[in-house]
């Protein structure tokens, strides 16, 4: 098997003509594609309808040409998808294909597997069922991508569900309380267990604390390759792992590090150099070709310190803090890697390191 | 002449017990001010009243000290303060102050100068008056500062007024329109004018260039050592000039770069190297605390691209597109010099290349 | 013939079950549909994606449900929603029908006509173009509703194209400038240009007064019953022509008043006192359920002023003006109707007086 | 006694020049001020700084005025603003003076009381301590205000201290958790317990359901005059009384009335009337001339309702719940009362009706 990735700009969540035309021209077999992963226009929060508008777009295109309904093409296909390009970040998406390699194997390549659990409910959110039930589709996931050491991972995508105040109103009033009844601490609460979720299937999390009441409280506890998001989209956790893997073969690689802080530059420079760029700083043009994506998790630090000096992110009224967060570190990311195109997402609740956050990059080998 | 440079943390624009605290234990002679430029947690645009706050707290705490009036140390000391600490930035004020050196001038040191024009009245802002005052203004000040070449000045600071609507519309209604109604573009208005005047005087715009109907037209024209903001809380552009000259002594030295594009972290890194900084990447904790001040100009390219790649900061609702740019390239800055109370201003008309800006550094002597 | 209006809810822009049902259910025949008109959830300014997202579910249901492909759906049926709802507000679209109706007609009953310009470039807008073309369609518009006097319009929605700052560049690239290169700017001249062609064809503006420069400046210049909005997701102007017409039948009436200011609360009484509502205040909500649909528009008054002292509205750098005035205006209207399903819009240049705007409603006969 | 209420509009937080003109002109002894209550430009979130800098203006002038030092102008007279003039609502602020009045009392009048709690910690707001100190601090304003029943109270404001998450933080650290971690949380925190305290001194509330356990819980539980507000320029709950006493003499009456959501138009038309106002809808101008100041809370009702229809405040991510709900409120109040210049204040957590709110006037008798 071999993974390609393909990277598409997006005027408009619904304009998706740039996978149309790599569709029409033979450039992406529309059978093949196993995950979408991108990041929209919106503002990345709960009224964010931005990720739904583009899952509708991909999921009518792929069904014109497959033949499959919209519906079975969603059930197939993890399309995950993060509002809010703050700053300098531009709006596209990832197209992850799985193709027949003629080729024998030479060492390891990128291996993709997916993943979904039953739905969620608003009750499930924050809770010991969601770790569970993650734990067991990031397993399912990797045994489909072939990856056989928890280690060769390099990325754990997981889309989950978010609920507006209205599914919170009605878990309630049917006696299932969920664990907050704000609809954006809710996603915060579903962040953080699908990421110990991710953390105990892979073992950097032990067992006994990848549980229900570490969420939001036992920060020592997370996965370096976790990068968990939620939407009112989608209805189940929908994963994508990443990782390399001796039964695949292609020209890719993957690579991550985890971020201490909002300033570490250093992990920045670190994944580059392990994928072989030499870099004085930033990327040349020519080398930022070689990149296929990157993925960023990050957050505020809940101290409100950043290297010791206040920031003004959590007392903000106007602007959301994982507004503000990423486009800080989506900035820095794109500075060094001289690409904008960047899956930089906010909330990074037990996904890298206190304050920080974790940097996944795939590129063709050197 | 020597001048100092003393930067605090400002928790709340009513809180200056940084600076109090120095005045009172003899670090800082309050006779000694000489401009005060500091950044606020508003968001930087018409509304933003904490820099009114932070200006009207200082010029009481300097008046309680010195026995001057509240209006007199406003008249005799630039107060200029920038809202909006966007991603990692911190609030935070910069005092410079200048005080007898015994020791004799040993080459060139830092040297500072303020001005003043006119008060200005919303039908100037934009136009000819505002930029030709500005040209005079920052000659008045060079010559204070007894720095003789233009090439040796390294930062222009300018804050000009802004009006809010009422103004804007008793300007018209006595048959003095200005150039706009709309207050915000009226604030854009004023930079482009003031950053003109800038560099007229320092002869890096010509005279037939640095004239009304260039102003938010032709940006091949710009100064590179200009930061131009506006704001409700002044009626005239104050300024405040920093360069070298060798009538002045002490540790301190300054230097500059244009920024290309909001990803130019090659003229950040070029900026710290000129300060004789060793840097693989970041300032070390121990290089950063040498650093006494960092200044960066930035704007949204108008194209609507970084790099090649679509941004959305101009078609954004919701946002300023100073907000988001203020925290993209403040966060490039501080990762590089390890340091996030840095004063990050947005709107960088003719300061700086189309779509770039600028970046000013104050040093310690390595 | 016979016209019908029906309302549902919007939980998301994804989801029209509401209408999927009517039509499953044989409440409505998708081949009757002549209109659709919603109130999404975004910001209703340049960046919002609902109205495009609701158009594509939409016009994907009808096409399932007629036969239709989704393009030519959206050729037939004016699809025209507007973001905002905020306060009180509640997401809705309303679905205008036009039936055969056997019983001959019996005085004048509600009439519909709509009509479409030819595509826009982004360099007619606010431009004469756009108002003669818009002028011109909406006399076909009431040609085909069979309204034969101005005075018998009550309604005349238009919904003409807003363009992203890429397509703006894109014009003055091939010299075909803009009359502005701010993308929400170029909305509000849309707007204006729009209004100033529904006037012109209903008589309300002289053809002298209802051209170029008057647009954003003769604002004595307005037509009582336009509703002009934009989006990125229309090309042309979209126009639906509600009226009374003695050749169409059914128990529907429709009615309009002029709001003076944001405050006219008399204006609103008088509208449905006209539809033969007693009220002290507000409806009674067995009364309100005789309301089919509410349309107001309203603005910020631009000389900062409601009934002489401030607002701070235009001013504002964090929430745009129209989200403002539509909160406050449109919960007043709500407040009356007693009803929150009201399609509010901001934006009211030459709709409605200066600093006021307009309202239409349409009920069962009492 | 004699209780006198003067409005001045506020062009800028730091503007106070209406009072200054007052007092200067012999209007206003500033000895007399026994509180200033007004609605700032801010956002009315936890980094809004227009109250503390409009605190700082008033503090100065007074001081300038009666010689007292600001501290102790502080110390002596509540100074209690709220930020937010959403929509068409106006900045103001409204001075309430005490002075002798040699003509005997004749039935009953407007009577004033204050009252101030011992400072609090981050961890007392929302808990027991804030409760019982307020209720015992609103027991000795009544008494200051000669107020015996509690049937004579027709407002309290109070006005507590909120924390940036430096303060939050602080305490944790030192073993003293608040009883959230997120600054915007703890301010409704605050609120709640603030009006449990005034419920329970006014015997609206039993005192075994004015508890801490029934903060944000036991909605029932409310009071039909309080009205509370947070910010970060406070450190004690600082409250004013407003009532009726035959104890005072003058013109001023007071009235009150629970709104039962945010539509109740039929409470605001039933306070005016019990003013002696004859009204059809609207104050005329002469008649809102009698109006000397309005107080209105609200809040976005939790289960996401208005009269059985969704809205959309409590899932925005862009604008806050209080900035909608303020909008929307003060709208349909100015549109009844015919003046824009009311302390219309979000978050009404145990404030009136769950879902609604309360409304409080006091004018010149008829």
């Amino acid at each position: 098997m071999r993974a390609d990735v393909l990277r598409f700009g997006l005027p408009d969540p619904g304009d998706v003509s740039g996978l149309r035309s790599a569709i029409e021209s033979g450039a992406v077999d529309p059978h093949s594609i196993a995950a979408v992963i991108g990041k929209t226009h919106g503002n990345g929060l709960v009224n964010d309808y931005t990720r739904g508008y583009l899952a509708q777009s991909l999921s009518q295109l792929i069904s014109e040409k497959t033949g499959e309904t919209p519906q079975a093409v969603r059930q197939r296909i993890p399309l995950i998808f993060s509002g809010g390009v703050e700053g300098v970040l531009s709006p596209h998406y990832t197209v992850f294909t799985i193709g027949e390699d003629p080729s024998p194997p030479n060492g390891k390549a990128l291996a993709i597997g997916v993943g979904f659990t039953p739905d969620l409910n608003p009750e499930d959110i924050g809770r010991r069922r969601q770790i569970d039930l993650t734990a067991a589709a990031v397993q399912d996931a990797m045994n489909e991508a072939a990856i056989d050491e928890a280690a060769d991972v390099h990325f754990v995508q997981v889309k989950g569900p978010a609920f507006a105040l209205a599914d919170i109103i009605a878990s309630e009033r049917r006696g299932a309380a969920p664990v907050t009844d704000n609809p954006g601490k809710l996603v915060g609460c579903g962040r953080a267990a699908s990421a110990l979720g991710v953390g105990k299937a892979l073992g950097e999390i032990a067992s006994d604390r990848a549980v229900e009441r570490a969420a939001l409280k036992d920060f020592g506890a997370y996965s370096a390759v976790a990068s968990c998001s939620a939407g009112v989209e989608v209805r189940a956790n929908e994963i994508m792992v990443l990782g390399m893997s001796d039964k695949w073969s292609g020209p890719l690689i993957a690579t991550h590090a985890a971020m201490a802080d909002a300033l570490d530059i250093g992990a920045i420079h670190g994944a580059i150099r392990s994928l072989d760029f030499s870099s004085n700083g930033q990327l040349s043009a020519e080398q930022a070709r070689r990149l296929r994506v990157g993925f960023v998790k990050c957050e505020a630090s809940r101290d409100g310190l950043v290297r010791g000096k206040p920031h003004a992110m959590l007392n903000d009224g106007d602007i959301d803090q994982q507004r503000h967060i990423r486009a800080a570190v989506g900035a820095i990311v794109a500075s060094v890697v001289n690409d904008t195109a960047l899956f930089v997402s906010g909330g990074a609740e037990h996904q890298g390191p206190y304050g920080g956050g974790m940097i996944a990059l795939i590129a063709e080998r050197g």
